[in-house]
Order: C-alpha cells, then sequence, then structure tokens
C-alpha cells in the first residue's frame, strides 16, 4: 500500500461475511473505508453494523470517512453517454476520497460536439480529466485535442454487436491521434481516479 | 453492371498484359476506362499503349473518360490525417470519374477539432460525405454529428501496434454514437465512392 | 438532433421511471415519441400513463405520432431467414415513424434463391434497400447484385457456432464482392433505417 | 496412405535438392507423381532431370503420371472471382490426377448471379462441387442452394482489410445456412480435391 | 427443398405454437417431420396434439416418420468424450430420419487410442465417418488417418478456458494433416448428418 | 498544438522531400525540429541541408533544438530486456526533448528481479517512470508496486509466437493488479514521453 | 489409465445420478474417489450414500481415500490474489491425492513483490511450484526467476474488461521472459496438479 | 541465470559484432557458449574468431563446449511432420548441450498412427517427452496417452491458413484431453528443452 492511499476492498466475488470482517478490522486499526464493486444488497446488511457506512449507488461504492481535509486540485470526470455514468461515478466518488477536488461532466459525446464544447471553462480549469467512453470511445481523443493536462481514457463495456464487451472503445484510446492520452482497463474507474489522484496531486502542497 | 456504371478493373494482382487485353477491348467496345489499385509501373507502361490514359498517382487509380457531362450533386471527402490521403484520393477520383461534384478536405481529424469547425460551409454543402479516417477512425462520428447528409465511413489501415490493421478504425465507425453514418471496408475507397456516386445522384435529374 | 428527425429514446438500461420522464417532457414540448429496446413489460407500464403509446412487438420500439404525413419514396426491408426478423421489424418500424414507404420481404435467404428472384419487382421498386442477415449473412451480396439503388446491410447475431454472436455475418457484408453495400452494427436496424430515411427522403420533395 | 491415392509431395518450404530426391525415390517405386505448391523455378528444375514432369503454373502443381484410366463421375469447381483461380486450379489439377472428370466455372461469384444461373446445366450434372470464394464466400451456400449434390468449400485468402486473410470467407462457409457444405482450410484446394475425389468415386464401379 | 428430404424445423428460439402450426401443416400435407433443438417441454406439449410424435433427448430431436424404408449404407458416428454425445445424437438421429444405417462408437478420444483402435471394424464397415469433438478436437484427423473414407469434422462447444466455446476444436479440425476431412459449423450435428446422409446415399441404388 | 509544445513529425511513410520542406518551413518560423520513426537514409539526407540536425539512432529520432533550458523534474525510462531499447530511447529522447530530466534503467525485466531491486533509489527519485516491456510485460505491474509515483506502460512488439505483435504485453498491461499505471499503445515510445512530460512538469515551477 | 494414478470424475455436467452410479462402481472395484467441480449441491446428496466422501469446498473437489501413504516430495501452489484460490485449491487438494507434499502461498501477486520475497524458503524448499495467476498473470515469470525447479502455470479467468476471460494471463505466461515455465489451460487447476505430481515424484523412490 | 545452466545468447535481432563481443566476454570467464536463432551468415562469421564454435544448422543453434559430462537420463524429441524439425533440433540441441541423454523420433505425426506406435519402446524409455508438432498439433495428446511421463508441448507455426500463425496447434495443446501436457510458447524449442532438462535431471543423481 502506497503512503497516503488506505487500502481498498475489491467486493465483487466476496461474500458479506468476508467484507463485514475486512471493515472490522479496518475500523479497529484506526483506517478510512473504500469498497468498490459494492451491490446494494451488500451495502443494506452492512450498514446495519456500521451506520456511518455511506454509499454511492451510480457507482457502487462504499465508503466510510473519518479525517476530513481540503480537496486539492482539479479532476474532471466526462462521460460520452448516461451509460458510462457508473464507471465514472465509481472514478468520480474514489478520487473525491482520495482528496481531490473533482468535477463531472456527463453526456458530452462527440455525436453532440457543441455540448462539449460549451464547456470548454470546466475543461480548461482541469488538472487531470479522466474520459470515459463506450461504443466508439472518440471522447479521450477529442478531450485531448482541447486541452492542455494529461487525460485518463476509461474504455467502458456501453454497447453491442461490434463494441465486443468494450474492444472498440479500447483500440480507440490505445490509438488516440491526440497526444497526452493513457489508458486503463475496460470499465475500471477506479484505476483512472487513482492514478488520476497521484497526478493531480503532485503540483500541490499537500 | 449496373446501368450507368462502366466495368471497374481491380489491377492489383494482375499482370500488365491482363490489363493491357482487358482495357484494349473496352475501347473496342466505346467503354470508359477506370482502373484501380494500380502501380506508377503499370501506368507508365500502359501509358504507351493508351497516349490519353490519366493516372492520379496518389489514389493509384488509371482513367480515360471520353463522355464529359456536368458533374452533379457534391460529394465531400474528408480525411483524419495526411497518411489517409491515398484511400481518400481513390474515393474522390472515382467519384469524380462517376460524374459527380467532388469536394476534398484533408487532414482534419479530431485532435485538431477547430480544423474541422472552420469548414462547416463545407461540411453543409455536402449531399454526401465520405469521411476516411486510420487509427482511432473518429471522425465518421464527429462529422456525422454536425451534418445532416449520410457519412459513409472508410477504416483505413494507417496507424501501427493496437490498430491491428485497420481494425480499431473498423470497430470505432461500426460503433458510432452518431446516427447517419454505413461503413465499407478497411481501405475500401473505391466501394465508398460507389454507394456515395448513387446516393448524390439520387435527388439529381440526371 | 438533427432537422425533421426526434429524440429517440434507447430504453434498454433505463428504468420504467426514468422512460416515463423522458416521454412526460417529449410530451410537453410537443414532440412525437420513438422509444427502441423496449420489452413488453416497458411498455404495459407506459401504456397507462400514456395510453396512446404503441408498440411493435417484434421490433420492440415503442411510438406515439401526432404529426402524420403521406409516407415517401420507398424503403424495403429484406431478412435472411425467420430468425432476423426482429432486427428488421426495428428497422422496418423506425422507418415508417420517419415517414417513409416501407416494404417487408422476409425469408429470402440465399439458400433459397428462386423466393429472391420471385421478387424483382419489389427489389427493383426500392429506393433503399435494408438487407438484414445473419450466418453467412450473404444476402446483402446478391441483393446488392440485383438492383442498383443503395444497400444498407444489417449483420444479425442469429447463429451459432462460429458465427461468433454475428461477426461472421459483419466479415461478409464487409467484403461484399458487389458494390453499393455499407454496413452498420451487429443487430442495429435502428441505424439502418436512420440513414436509409435520409437518402430515401433526398430525391423527394418534402 | 490410402489405398488408389499416391504419396503427396507439399514443395513449399522445401529445397529442389529435397524434392528431387524424392521423386527420384518414387520413380524408383514406380510411383506417379503429383507435388503441389511448386514455385516455376522448381519445376525447371527438376524438368532437367525428369522431362516427363509437366506443370499447371495456375495450380503450382507438377505431375508425372503414367498410368491412365477414364475419368470417372462429375466433380465441378467453380469459383468467385478471378483472383481465385490459383486455388482452384490447384483443386481441379489435383482431382483429375486422382482420375476424376474435372470441370471449370469460374468467375460465377454472387455479385452477378445471372452468369452463375446460366450454368444450372453444368450445376446439376456434377457428382461434387468444389465451391472456391474469397472475399465474402457466399458462393459455396447459393450453389448449395441450388443442388442436391456434396458442396464441399473452399475459402481463399483472396481480398484485403475485413477479410483478414481469409477468415471471412471460412467464417461465412462454416455459417452457412444452405444445408450440404463442408469445409476445408483456407486456400486448401488440394485438401477439397482430395475429399471430393473420395465422394465422387464412391458411387462409381472403379 | 432438395429432392428426398423433408423441411427440417429448427425449434430453437421459435414458441410452443409457432412449432405447433408448422407440424400440423406438414402433417396435413403428408409429410415426416423432424425438428431440432427441441427442449423436453416443447415434446411434453407437442406430444399431447401429437401422440405420434418422438424425442430423442439427448439429442433434442422430435421426429414423426410414417413412410419406412431399409436403411442403406453405413454412417459411423464417433466422438471424443461422453460430453459430445448430445451433438453425435443430433447427427446420429437425423441421419437415420433420413433412411441412413447409422451405427455410434462414443467416448473414443485420442487420449485413450486402445478403445479407438479396438474398433477397426466399425471404422472400417463405414462409408462415411461424422466425428464429433471438442477440447482439442483431435479424433477427426486420427480416424481420418485410420480410414479411407470421407470424415466429416463436428467441434463442439465441450470443454473451457482456451478451448474458446469450440474455437480451439474448430481450428484443429480446419487443420487437420489428414486428408480426406471436411468441417462443419461448431455443434452442427445437424449439418454433419445432412451432408452424410448425401454422400452415404451415393453408392446406393435407392 | 499545445502550449510549449512544438509541432512533431511522424517521418514514417513520409518522402524525404517531403520531411525537408516541413523543417525547412519550420526552422523559417524558428521552430525546434522534432521528428520520430526517421531512418538513417532520411536523416543522413537531411543532414546536408540542415547541418545542425541530430540523430538518435536508437530511437530513430531527429532533432534540432536551439533554445536551451535547465531540464526539469525526472522521468526514469525502465526496460525488460535489450530489444525494448529502440522504443525506450524513442521515449527518453523525446522526453529529454521536451526539457525534461531523464533517466535510463534498461534490461530490468521480471526475470532477474534483483537487477531491478539494486535500483530502489533509481526507481524513488523518478516523479514518472515510463516502463517500456514486450513478450509477458510484467515489468509495469512489479514497478508500480514498488514506487509510489505515475507508470506510463509501453508494451512493445518484442517477442515471437504467441505474443500475437504485442498483444500479450498490451494486455498484461491493461491488467495491471498494481495501481497507478496507465498504458500507451504498442511501441508508441513518443506517446509515453509526451504525457509523462506533462505530467512530470505539473509539480515544476517553469 | 496410467498407472498408480485413479481415474477422476469429472462433475460438471454430469447429473448426481451419473456421479453417483459411477462412485458406487469404483468403490465395487476397491477404487479411491477423486471427482472436480463438483458443487455443494452434488456433495451434499452424495454423502448421504457414502458417508466417508470429503470435500473441499473452495477447490470444489470431493474424494475419498482408504489407503494412505506417507506424503513425498513438495509442491508449492501459489497465487496472485485470493481470487485465484478457487483454482489454487483444485490444484492443491488434487495433488494431495496424489500423494504430495504440498505447501500452500497465496496472494503473493507481484504488486507486493515484498511478500513473496519473504517467502524464499518456501520457494526454494519446493520440488516444481504451481503458480496460479489471473489478470496480468506475472507471478510465473517472477517465481521462475527466483527459483531453480520447474513452474507450472495455471492462468485464471479472474478479471475484467481486457483479460478476455483469461486471455491475458494466459499469453503472458506463454510469453515469459523466465526459463522453466510450461503452461496449462486457463482455470485448470487439476491438469497443473497431474503435470506437477509426476514430476514430482520423479526423483522419489516410492 | 541458475545454477548450473549457462547464460544463453538469443541472437535474432542482434548484430554479429554484438554477439560476437558477447561471446568473447564469455570464452573469457571461461563460460560455454550457447546461442539460438543464428542464422548460417552470423554462424560463418563468428566462426573466424572462434574457430572451435559448432553450428546446427536445422536448429540454427551455435554452441561451444568445453565441459563434458556423461549425458544423463532420457529427453524424447518428437515432431508430427517434417516441417516441424527446426524446432525440434532447437528443442534437442539445446537439451543436449545442457547434458541430457537425447533421442529423436521425427514425422511421427497422428495421420499416420502406425507410425507413432512402433516406436513405442522409445516413448516408454524416455522420462521426458517433448512434442513438436504444427497445424492441427494433435502429437501432444496421442503421446500422453500413451505414456506416463511428463509430456512437454510446442506447438509450431507450420501450416497455413486457419493455423494462424500457430494459434490453431497452441489452442490443440493446451486444451489436451489427455493428462500431463504442460505447453510453451510457439516456436519456442528452447524453451521446451529447458524445463525437459531441469525435470529430466531431478531423478538423477548428478
Ligand atoms: N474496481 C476495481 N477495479 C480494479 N481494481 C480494484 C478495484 N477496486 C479495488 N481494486 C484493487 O483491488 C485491491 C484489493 O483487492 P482484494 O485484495 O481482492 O480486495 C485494491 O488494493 C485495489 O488495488
Ligand atoms: N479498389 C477496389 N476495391 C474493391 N473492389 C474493387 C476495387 N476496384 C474495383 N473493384 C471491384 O472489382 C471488380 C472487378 O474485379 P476484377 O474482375 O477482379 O477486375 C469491379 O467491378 C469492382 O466491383
Ligand atoms: N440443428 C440445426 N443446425 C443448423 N441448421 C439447422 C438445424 N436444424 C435445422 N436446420 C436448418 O434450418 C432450416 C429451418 O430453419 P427455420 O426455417 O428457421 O425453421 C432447415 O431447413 C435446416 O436447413
Ligand atoms: N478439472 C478438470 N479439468 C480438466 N480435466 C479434468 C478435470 N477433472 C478431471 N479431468 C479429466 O477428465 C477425465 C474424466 O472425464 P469424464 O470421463 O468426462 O468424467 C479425467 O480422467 C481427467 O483426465
Ligand atoms: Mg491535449
Ligand atoms: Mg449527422
Ligand atoms: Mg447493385
Ligand atoms: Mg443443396
Ligand atoms: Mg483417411
Ligand atoms: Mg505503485
Ligand atoms: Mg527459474
Ligand atoms: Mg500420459
Amino acid at each position: 500500500r502506497r503512503k497516503g492511499y488506505p487500502e481498498v476492498i475489491f467486493c465483487q466475488g466476496k461474500s458479506i461475511e468476508h467484507v463485514r470482517g475486512i471493515i472490522k478490522d479496518m475500523l479497529e486499526h484506526g483506517e478510512d473505508i473504500l469498497g468498490t464493486r459494492a451491490d446494494r444488497t451488500m451495502y443494506d446488511e452492512l450498514k446495519r453494523d456500521f451506520p456511518d457506512l455511506k454509499y454511492n449507488e451510480d457507482g457502487r461504492i462504499i465508503y466510510l470517512k473519518r479525517s476530513h481535509s481540503q480537496p486539492v486540485g482539479r479532476i474532471l470526470v466526462a462521460t460520452g453517454g448516461t451509460s458510462d455514468i457508473p464507471v465514472a461515478e465509481e472514478a468520480a466518488c474514489v478520487a473525491e476520497f482520495f482528496g481531490n477536488n473533482v468535477g463531472r461532466l456527463y453526456d458530452v459525446g462527440v455525436a453532440g460536439l457543441h455540448r462539449l464544447l460549451s464547456h470548454m471553462d470546466e475543461l480548461r480549469r482541469a488538472k487531470v480529466i479522466i474520459a470515459v467512453a463506450g461504443m466508439e470511445g472518440a471522447l479521450a481523443s477529442v478531450v485531448a485535442g482541447l486541452v492542455s493536462c494529461p487525460v485518463i481514457a476509461v474504455p467502458t463495456s456501453v454497447g453491442y454487436g461490434a463494441n465486443f464487451h468494450g474492444l472498440s472503445a479500447l483500440l480507440t484510446m490505445l490509438n488516440s491521434c491526440a497526444s497526452g492520452v493513457a489508458v486503463v482497463n475496460i470499465d475500471n474507474g477506479f484505476g483512472a481516479a487513482y492514478i488520476a489522484s497521484i497526478i493531480n496531486r503532485m503540483g500541490e502542497k499537500i
């Protein structure tokens, strides 16, 4: 585990008992709690034992944070469509938990450029942008062409047919003709938030 | 062969003698000549026998057209980068041969949106747009989002690594989140020009 | 959104409440309603609130259209087999909604050519043909070889084994040796209808 | 080696010396010679030592047959385009060597159905048909729908882009919606001729 | 439909009502009934209306045959493992329905060669062999090396991991180093039986 | 073009004349020159016209920089093997050109962990690490597990067989179980240097 | 079946009755019982008839062993994460059943090298190591670089997105830059244990 | 480097000067020399400086061994065809260099089982078998079914079409239905010899 970053629980595939045990243990050691890929049933059960536990339903994140500091820098999370929001919320919620100042710009995909272009201020204000898109995944290239900050691209599995479960967006993003883009795994909002957080905090005095 | 469309010679893989024979035969039947995928050596050889034969070097097209009519409608051929120009010229030259009024808008890829946006007049004037792009192939979606006419998308094999010889651009274009896009084979400038020509001429009185 | 084309709701993955809200909003703005990928449960629920809402069960389309104009041109929707009908109905129903005159020619796959050939009149009457086929997807090539109008090819995921969820039909259609074919995403009846509609209306005075 | 079938030399990747040795050896044992994938240089060299050796240039076959019997049955080799002829000639030449009566029907692809349909007599006369096609490979299905005899389908690597070196034709043929089709490897004219020969001779009294 | 072969119902994806209607119709026209991919529920329902309908549970075949002729020739259906039996039974039952004399040789995969080798008589007696195998699919090659008759290879989706739903067996069979093998689609017992039946009956006087 | 970053020439596929023209033009506008994928022949030719042009042979970079500032921060370029050095040098040379302080740590792949572990100081000193590796590409994960800074992973096409031209390393890096990794295209040393440079300079006062 | 190795039942896809019959039969012949891929329901049912039957829940193994000998040699089963444990337990339990001395070293993936390095004694003590890992699957290479004994690598399907159901780990392991690694199928704990057992016992006097 | 195993030079992609330098260095340290993937030109050049250097032309191995010990155990290298011999010789020559007693059994593929079965003694005598095969790669399964020792399977890229450069043989071997098989990379004769050598020497007193 890196300095400044708590252990994160990947809840998918774990039993509620298992997660409960991990949380109990972490709380006893005075740690904050962050769990990803937790469905509502798991949250409702855990909530009984840990009444302070919070839930981001779209992002399927459980969290409990006792230490509070002023959010720093600016990470902007943008999505191509509304179906990409679950992955975007995983990223946004994790980034906030890690103490970053986070903005959201959803449903600004390239089929309607004007929506994206009308937010140039938001785009320019960011120190790091997380671009989340499925289907043809062109958002990352377009955004990277408009800004000077690093863009972390997250392909999503949103779509059908020849999207081959996210492969189309993944390849699009890897082949971006705009410079300043690097890519994480399909649907990996967490991973994008993690590296974006390290980058966003680099220029800060924390 | 369809009415109004001459037989087209696919020169790749054919010997010069073979192509010479076909041309001779077609000329004797009073037909115009259009040959694709012809390299300069082939052209130089054929030029000796058929001094009127013309060559589009970038598009690797040989042609000889005796009938001349007023070009109709407006097909716009756009490319993402300069490396896509050979495929674009194959499309543009074939479309001109078929009697269409053709515009070119090259190197307007999504990494520099301003270039594309500064040609909104050109884009709106077109009755059909052929969008040619390799690497991430996002041009087709962006263009389709800006205009109301049909967009024929041509993925190119331009790029390296995870472009997998045009697969990335192909998948991008098939998954376009903008409506009004249909796709032809990788590097198939000819095929795009053919269907664009049929469409462009539909509204004309010819 | 393009001039003359209403906003279309992609219902799959959206909750009934979400769709209900969108419809309510659109009706208040005087818009017609078109929703794709809606299952019967969703329709039955929505029907209570919007008694005029109609349903195309095969095509899984909900729609409500108040403005009525004379259908124009002629789009023919053809399928290879009976299992391709859901995708074809998505295309046909969307095309009708957009004001096009639509014909249907189902189960005319290439294993029984005589069926297809006995409808040459129907084929020739069309201004645009949408060819819907799974498995080996050869219908698009055969049809394009018989007619002079543009053919929009829709590969379907119908089949098993080495069809790889529509990949075989997709590749077949992209490699069509007949000119005049362009392809949309696997199972994308909607996308085919959209571009076919633009093309079909180009030659019309509307 | 099966009864009635000579050992066949796969020349590709073998040195001329190696092939010369094998031929010498086989001739001494009184065997007929059949070699596939032999280029002209190899043939010209071998011809010096074995003046009776014959060559099928298109099919790249070297052969020398001393026993001659009346060809039996009827194998028809059909191709979609002219570029498929090398694979077809490999099949036809091998089938003739094995003592079968062989017909050829080239360039009858599905983009021009009339060509194929004008040869119904030829098609019906065959006891086995070998259908050779690249690009979309639809020939096998169309032929199988027209006849009652077995169809051996040979996908070829002819084409470019999304043909992926023969994959498109291979998948098309495996997914044939017409019954009575079985498939061999991409470009495997030899393999098709071999099994076609066994089948063709089954009904004969030899 | 070919002479001598009844229409076959592909039941998968059809409603019971739909299939009932087809059967009723066919019986009224005096036709025999053959339906593939029918689950037990469908059979039990149909049985009420058509008490003579029979069921092959492993092969998921429903059938009703009134005409009875002496089975001819010999088709042998062999499998690599016991998990391949459903596909093999589809093939065997269809072949029997078509009037062929059918043998079964199950679980003789190449991991235990002695089992296969102890049935050389059975193998040699066959006029056509259908080799059904999943996982590495080597059965077809081994069998083809032992016999002189045609081998129709059916890859199955049996296995896990790097079998990629039948891809491994499919590629194995297409690349068979033994001559005399041709391949049908993954899990396509029906297709194998159909072509095997045509071949098997070629040498017969029927 | 972003502020502070010069236009970069992708020389591959461009003629020497073409590149010469671009350079001449840029020099006249007072710009620095950076060209990637330039082979030695191109460099030797260009050197005649532009005697100050420099060449990084391994990285195939041509460059000419007149402005000189103190390199800032610390980018470390690490490789798994010696065959990855060309891609690494492309990255290192570009990063130096952009004014970054660059370290190199080559041939520290995971098969000999001790080599990597003996450079913990170097690793910890970096503000950004570029991890370049082919074959199994595990270097990125291992490095990311050892440090707290962002890791930009570059898969290379080094290897053979089941590396599928870089696919294996690409998938490895996308699936990294260590957090803090983002990936660029196969062999894309330039792209890695570009984003690494933006990140490295974020914390600097420039 | 090999000498010294009992017949193993692959329970997945078999009915409880079928497995019960096989067990009954084997017990009557005095054989020990080993069944893989058995879920708890199957075990609970079988337990009634065979009260001595044991169950390894994680590894989904049922077993009953009457003969007991001293375990020999040392097979170490290591995993990258906790999600790989089911596959690892399949391997470990099978290896124990076959009479091997087995060690377990779980959750020692390359993102936290220190965990792995703190067990060098355990690693060096092994005669064969089974390395089980999903996602990027780098464990096998890292372990093979640290030890001199053979490493059997088992890729798992653990992960999501670009792991493509185990493909990423499989390719990683096949491309290992460390020598001394050989690979079995994705999730095939049984196969790894089988070959590891043969190797481990080679040096023993049994 | 492991105890008892010299450093091995992968010559492919290295300049002759580079390899010469490495050899000089190693000889000065008293080490034996083993280089793989060295073509004849490289050998001829190096031979001048190091007259004792030997060459295995088929296996493309250069080697120079001063220490000589009695070869131990028994590794048998078997191939399916003669085209697999280069990969097999790489394996055999490396295994001999490492001090193992090596047997060769070439061209015993499954299309002619009798050849393989006539060498049961050879097969049973081996302590480890390396099975080298391209195309359908069934050799490994068949061999593993006949013997009790470990089988290291090497898929080769031999073949064409749907062998997809070795993918077919690779998948076949990974899906082996015979137990006791583990697989190395396509064409990786060296890797197979390395792990086979470790295993073969385990039971020996060296
Ligand atoms: N949504 C996610 N996607 C990928 N990795 C994750 C995710 N959430 C947590 N992780 C990683 O998984 C680790 C915990 O895995 P585990 O030990 O299985 O709970 C964390 O330390 C993170 O590095
Ligand atoms: N560049 C091209 N790509 C794809 N198809 C082409 C191309 N050029 C010509 N064709 C088609 O190829 C046919 C001629 O093929 P061939 O008979 O082999 O010369 C023409 O009628 C066109 O339909
Ligand atoms: N199991 C099967 N696999 C592939 N094709 C089949 C199968 N069963 C029937 N068919 C084919 O499907 C056709 C009927 O399809 P349908 O009209 O959809 O019922 C038949 O004429 C057969 O050619
Ligand atoms: N988990 C497993 N994965 C792969 N093969 C297995 C597994 N368990 C058992 N086997 C093999 O499957 C054979 C039994 O298959 P079956 O006859 O279908 O029960 C055994 O002899 C083993 O070789
Ligand atoms: Mg930018
Ligand atoms: Mg548009
Ligand atoms: Mg046409
Ligand atoms: Mg037929
Ligand atoms: Mg045979
Ligand atoms: Mg780290
Ligand atoms: Mg080691
Ligand atoms: Mg064995």
